[in-house]
């Protein structure tokens, strides 16, 4: 399903284009995983990752998507009985309580309002009244809602009352500000088909010492993604994998890797969040609202625009698609009345250009929100 | 690491070589998993499957490799404390045992002979001293030894005494004839990097309707690869996955199936019967024996032969490299005794016969077996 004009430009919060140089590492011709070429890509991996987490720990490949790898934290660290916090404002933010309760922790569930950020007094008060929770979930940028929750606050809350501090870092690593050790998170879970511009597949882990303690204690089964056991593997002096790899998207996460720092790490983090005010402005200028009204801190990421009233977003999202550009629809609490643009990745300011430009002609269209100008939307 | 001849030919059990029409597929445009486009290819591999199986259920993807469909099955079909028998001859028949033990099952083990077949005469005893047991595990084509277990005889067995019939299919299904519902099969599992010629990183499971009963008393945690899910998920009107899946190997498949057709399903079966019998051929006329000395059934996917007397099998591999042929090392039982062909997916009886020829060379180079002959050793 294309527009006629070639393959759909992904303005999507995941999976987000891949760039040639990746696809082309993805399309070389398969090589076994025990050989000292996919040993190679493993520890460049695994070193490679550390200052996207900001961390100098080894960071920890699950072969399974993001939602493998939180789940894995969670089978990771605890045992039945456990207590644990979660921080619920939006879709992934909820889903680390979903994955506890099937695992038979005790959840408890904060900050469910999608359109607010995280209250750290509200926190610190949850924290107070159950000194058993063992520890917090909350998600860094939610791309249910476009917010950027203040994980530094959280974690040094969280700290303070001697909690384990695990953040979903899925559409945030690699594309914003993220330190792990300075802040003090224990675990951080971010996946290939992201920030990463690679294909799905792979999740990431990074694990403080203090999760490796809790690690040590827990009695929840696994095997599969067992993190002792991949620790052992990738920390060899010959890096390799428990079992298969998905070898394909392991080489095109490393060759994503050198294209980061090619670029550089901060120009990556400067150019997300300049495609994130461009939006947010010519958000604005098109007479749109975000749809989480409340929020204080936005992703560099995502954004989630709401409908205008009497229009509904998949006549929005249609008519970008007819124009070439694919945005998300809506999840959960907003999955009736918002669209959400990607702007991550391999994404660039001309991608937003030509999104903000088109949904101005869109809007014109319709008679609804203001004319489009000539110039770029997004400018 | 190449020979200077380009890659390696990978006569590996997995990863096996990936064709150029799967390798294009992988290098497409990255398309959203939310997509008309997507979806076709979910349901184009679901009933695809189907075939390959030998069932008219449909086939769950599962998000992880082959490993991970197993231990998936697992935690899907059993509570704590359920007891299994699990046919061990060999490291993946042995994996069936060490996945149950960690979600707290009790496992009688049989067959450790790595030597032999499955003797259907002992599982009937075992069964008859262990009424409680559940399930039988085996595995179709093991690759650490090269048998290929009669699952027929095992399921009539098992089902003979009440319990589901689990099969790692991992190196069999598409290379194997398999008949799922004939045989009475209740789970087969296998991955996408064999007999499926793609990239690691999706394993598929097929299922019985006792399977299904199972699942429903089933309390073993479980939320990423749970099959409720993904079996609504895969079968809705409109075919889609839970969450993010790995989509590059999902089309990579679908190609690869569409491959399989090309040729004729039993075309391709009987391709890799000629080839198996030409390895055992092969190794019989340089003078080298099988590892596993007292099998009765052959896989017709893999091969492995013992290292002759006084030559390290690192040395044969070495030589085999050197003249650009990746073969794998031993496994478990047999790591220092023997090497192994992998002889499946997109590897042709040129492929074998290239590489039967370059061991007489080497052989012969070594002063050990017959010497290499003008012909091609294979035929």
């Amino acid at each position: 399903v294309t527009s006629g004009q070639g393959p759909l430009l992904l303005m999507t919060p995941g999976p987000t284009r891949v760039p040639d140089r990746v696809l082309a590492a993805g399309a070389l011709p398969m090589i076994h995983h025990r050989t000292d070429e996919f040993s190679r890509e493993v520890g460049s991996v695994v070193s490679g990752l550390g200052p996207l987490f900001g961390t100098a720990s080894p960071v920890l490949p699950v072969h399974a998507t993001g939602r493998g790898g939180t789940e894995a934290a969670i089978a990771n660290l605890f045992s039945a009985g456990d207590e644990i916090a979660a921080c619920c404002n939006g879709k992934f933010g909820a889903m680390w309580a979903a994955h506890a309760e099937a695992y038979g922790l005790t959840v408890h569930r904060m900050a469910t309002d999608w359109s607010q950020d995280i209250d750290a007094d509200e926190l610190d008060r949850l924290l107070t009244r159950h000194p058993a929770v063992r520890a917090v979930t909350v998600t860094c940028t939610d791309t249910s809602t476009g917010v950027c929750n203040d994980v530094a606050a959280v974690a040094r809350i969280g700290r303070a009352h001697g909690a384990l501090v695990m953040v979903d870092g899925v559409s945030a690593v690699g594309g914003t500000p993220f330190a792990f050790d300075e802040w003090g998170v224990d675990v951080a879970v971010t996946a290939s088909q992201k920030c990463l511009m690679s294909a799905p597949g792979l999740a990431f882990v990074a694990l403080s010492e203090r999760a490796w303690a809790a690690h040590e204690r827990s009695r929840l089964p696994r095997r599969y993604w067992d993190f002792s056991e991949i620790r052992r593997s990738v920390t060899a002096a010959r890096p390799n994998t428990p079992g298969t790899p998905p070898v394909t998207v392991m080489r095109q996460v490393a060759e994503a890797i050198r294209m980061i720092n090619d670029e550089g790490l901060d120009v990556v983090w400067a150019r997300h969040e300049a495609m994130a005010q461009a939006v947010r402005r010519a958000t604005a200028r098109l007479g749109l609202s975000l749809q989480a009204t409340g929020l204080r801190r936005f992703a560099p990421t995502v954004t989630a625009i709401a409908a205008p009233p009497g229009i509904s977003p998949e006549t929005i999202r249609d008519g970008l698609k007819a124009r070439g550009i694919l945005v998300a629809g809506g999840l959960g609490t907003f999955e009736a009345t918002c669209f959400r643009v990607g702007h991550m990745g391999d994404i660039r300011m001309v991608d937003v250009d030509a999104t903000m430009t088109a949904l101005a002609d869109i809007l014109g269209g319709l008679g609804t929100g203001r004319p489009a100008s000539a110039e770029p939307a997004a400018r």
